[in-house]
């Protein structure tokens, strides 16, 4: 990281004096982390035409976990998974969204997002900035039942917007329904009952021709 | 409501055969409720130069209930406020939004926004529909600590992108500082450090003429 201080949202706009320093840091961070819905994916919504940001991912991933937590295949504390959802694309307003068909911009996206982790957090009072960057430590080692659970909501919920598109980011050039069936597998590390049916998804989809078989050598 | 049945968005690419039924009508409903993503309000990002919409709004406040939760002056779970927030503007998918200073849209607001609930949360298995009607009546009644908190939050995040904005729908025709107070009062209700902090931000911008002042009658 350069020492020179990364010019902050709030900066444009600054509070008044007379606010309590915990309390400005953390209204300091709140109105950063805006940015989230500026930040684009690949994945194309259903209700629109257009690509989703990562707020809305985020906001959806939260809606899911709420909904689909009785499938996990292990028990797991859905406020705990929500608050993982939450927060795990956070560090892409400094690192950028990594598509995930995208395996070159796959090489340095730990680095990028562990800078972007201590960055980000740091704004925060430091015992909340901590707590923070456990809870996205946790989600990217994928240890724990909610952490796995979390990252299943992360790969099935471009699944069920692929699925609306009729193809989606399935149709990426030099993607086959194998590649997507590879990169879904991690599903079933947390439930077997979403895993199968999001199988059955991309099998229905690649028969249909939405993605493209795999070419014989 | 009337008999006819309305057209879903999942209807527009039907789930193949196959899948169980409970499982069904939990993916129909979280495709359905993507339509949050294009449901827009007044309040304009900090981050880019356009409206925000309802699905960025509910993420934005389940971070602030996080960050935020210490200035509670009841104790409050805080997963708990999360899955309040979360769910919060749900039923302006089918109602829409209703503007905080549109005092004419407001009064048939309760009966559009019940209709729309039953509606949508009848897309889910019951219990899970109850328990999220349940969840959402909470909120609209705000006599628990953590509804409470929700709704201070709901009323203080566009302050903030208000205060980024310099004015913002502060400066809707016809509202003074004095209906920017009354209409936040509420978060007083929930946090007395946190309406200090509010209120300051709008006597601040009133001195700085980014909101109007009362006249003389």
């Amino acid at each position: 990281m350069s020492d020179e201080r990364r010019s902050l949202l709030a900066d444009k706009t600054p509070f008044p004096e007379g606010l309590d320093d915990r309390l400005r840091d953390q209204l300091t961070f709140l109105v950063e982390v805006d940015q989230l819905k500026t930040v684009l994916r690949q994945s194309p919504l259903a209700a629109a035409d257009r690509r989703e940001n990562d707020a809305e991912h985020s906001w959806h991933l939260a809606m899911m976990v709420s909904v689909l937590a009785e499938h996990s295949d292990r028990p797991i504390d859905v406020g705990h998974t929500v608050q993982l959802v939450l927060l795990h694309d956070l560090v892409e307003i400094y690192a950028g969204d990594t598509p995930l068909y995208d395996s070159a911009a796959g090489d340095d996206q730990q680095e990028r997002e562990s800078a972007a982790a201590d960055e980000l957090f740091a704004l925060l009072p430091t015992d909340q900035g901590r707590r923070m960057r456990a809870l996205w430590d946790e989600f990217e080692e994928r240890r724990t039942p909610e952490a796995a659970f979390a990252k299943a909501m992360d790969r099935l919920q471009p699944l069920l917007l692929n699925w609306m598109a009729r193809g989606g980011t399935w149709r990426t050039p030099g993607v086959t329904a194998d590649d997507v069936r590879a990169r879904k597998a991690v599903i079933g590390e947390a439930s077997a009952s979403l895993w199968e049916a999001g199988r059955r998804l991309i099998d229905e989809g690649e028969a249909r021709g939405w993605s493209r078989s795999a070419e014989p050598r």
